[in-house]
């Protein structure tokens, strides 16, 4: 999944260019190439698919030269997970009908690539086998506020039933759920075969499986594109978490740590970055900090950001716009975007 | 005068690019650009004469193509202003003993040109009849401490013989020296004919005059370079102010009032700039500002800042460097520049 547009990062991720498609930590790779090598020793190169906005087709093919066009599935517009993971197991299911699927995220961080390796495999046998949903579940560290988080059942392994998702919580209740041992941060990371999903969809969003019924004939054929540019659009607009996860009977979790984050705002970035003795990041920039502490600073490749008497800020410049924010107000990032937006039509996007 | 490197303004004003040759408010011309416009309807062309440091060289050539190459004097090394004025004295002597000289910053403010050259008349009249040492008064409109005052003797004209010359006033200084009426800014544009300022300096510099007379008969010749590339470094590293008009008795100030500024620094240029109603100021970008006032932010052109909780601050943007810090602490950006050079090997001078 590679369709996201990433404004919390603005302006380092843009309309154009989202975070999926950055070389985010200056490793000469991109989110959605880092995405892709992990895969490398899972998955054949060709049945990897990519769903994408079509904004960014020629973004996707520049940075994965190996996928043919015909792997690039396009949304004619955003419509959230559901629509997304029904297009894709569509296209997988008129090619192979028993195919073992995984959905992940093209725009998160993963350091224990091994350990990631060897979970996807363990998940891949339990699907194999199981007519069910199964999703990652990762071993909080610390109390988040910013994760929804799964409650496991009760047992001994580290595959075991679901017995809810949560929304975000408040920091006394991440506090609870951290000591009790019961819960996991849910990584947006699925896996399933083709029939169990499948079945999923018409159970618990009917009308969405019905109108990819429709074109059960021209998945993998010349005429998909026009069939999903028409259809597409008048799907309901549902995450995959709130139209199936929440609310099936058959979803289990495989509890993993192999160092995940969603990297979904500037926070999760500072916290999992590495800070100089004043808890100053700098993100591929060189900094001179005097007399200031606790800022997150990521400007374009290179640049020297000298800041003084600044503490808690979050300080990123990139293309043609600089922000400067507190750290604990980001979450009105995406409100100054949407302003910029309408105040300078669509420039700074 | 060109030749200054214009460190208060990193990182908009860079070594290799300093305050003088760049477009500053963003009109399309250069602070040079503009000075040499303000003399053309005062001098010929042919009569103008840049001194710069030698590697401003091509940025002078370049930003003012009518000037031929024998009228930009290039300073092998930086000597400060009496070295620099000694230079161009001796070239105009070489050429018209009897010129009128006027001497300017390029790198100054002037808002009211048909004042500016109605005071330059007028001044030049003045030094064609005397032999005196005349320099530019500014009517003050603050009790400014960044500049230097001179005291008036009392008078009734706007043309009056200098009392004497003051250093830069604290706040308590600076609101007597407004109040009393008898203090003007000192502008550093002086006015003189070639006997005047030649006998002041075999006067008071005796020993730089003896340097440049050894190179009397090499001025306006191929052996000028040269002559110069091999002497100015020995020059004693001293201003016109300290060297020569602080100590001369023969030194009368013009009153004058044409919306002057030296930009000699952020909060000088604050102080002029047009501020919203929060006293943000806005050079050369776009801005959204929320909960923010009294900020100078100055980016490369057209760029936006989203400016969230910062009050007092400079954020000056351009090329590879960011700077943030305090408007009032702006006199430590030269050691930030200086530790710059020092940690980074001068790439971001």
């Amino acid at each position: 999944m590679a369709g996201g547009v990433g404004s919390r990062f603005w302006p380092f991720s843009r309309t154009k260019c989202p975070k999926q498609f950055l070389d985010f930590f200056g490793t000469g790779r991109t989110l959605l190439q880092m995405t892709f090598d992990r895969f490398k020793s899972l998955v054949p190169t060709e049945n990897v698919l990519v769903v994408t906005n079509m904004m960014y087709k020629d973004l996707v093919m520049e940075q994965l030269p190996c996928l043919s066009a015909s792997q690039i599935l396009l949304e004619p517009t955003r419509r959230n997970t559901a629509p997304c993971i029904a297009y894709a197991i569509n296209r997988i299911k008129s090619v192979n009908p028993n195919a073992n699927i995984v959905v992940a995220p093209s725009d998160h961080l993963i350091l224990d690539e091994t350990t990631f390796v060897e979970t996807i495999r363990t998940g891949l046998d339990f699907v194999e086998k199981n007519d069910s949903l199964l999703t990652l579940g990762m071993t909080p560290t610390r109390p988040e506020t910013g994760y929804g988080y799964i409650q496991m059942s009760d047992g001994d392994t580290n595959l075991r039933k679901v017995k809810a998702f949560t929304e975000k919580p408040n920091l006394e209740m991440a506090k609870l759920f951290l000591e009790s041992g019961e819960f996991l941060w849910n990584s947006g990371i699925f896996l399933w075969n083709v029939r169990a999903i499948d079945a999923a969809f018409r159970k618990y969003l009917p009308e969405m499986a019905a109108k990819f019924d429709m074109g059960k004939n021209v998945f993998n054929t010349d005429k998909e594109v026009a069939f999903i540019e028409e259809m597409f659009p008048s799907c309901q607009n549902i995450s995959i978490d709130y139209g199936i996860m929440e609310k099936a009977s058959n979803v289990y979790v495989l509890c993993a740590d192999f160092g995940w984050s969603d990297l979904g705002n500037w926070c999760s970035l500072y916290e999992l970055s590495e800070k100089d003795q004043n808890g100053n990041v700098a993100l591929k920039c060189n900094t001179a900090f005097y007399d200031s502490k606790d800022n997150v600073i990521a400007l374009s490749d290179g640049k020297l950001a000298v800041i003084s008497d600044l503490n808690g800020y979050i300080v990123a410049e990139a293309g043609n716009a600089l922000l400067i924010c507190k750290r604990d107000n980001e979450q009105a990032i995406r409100q100054y975007v949407n302003d910029a937006q309408v105040r300078f039509d669509g420039k700074y996007n």
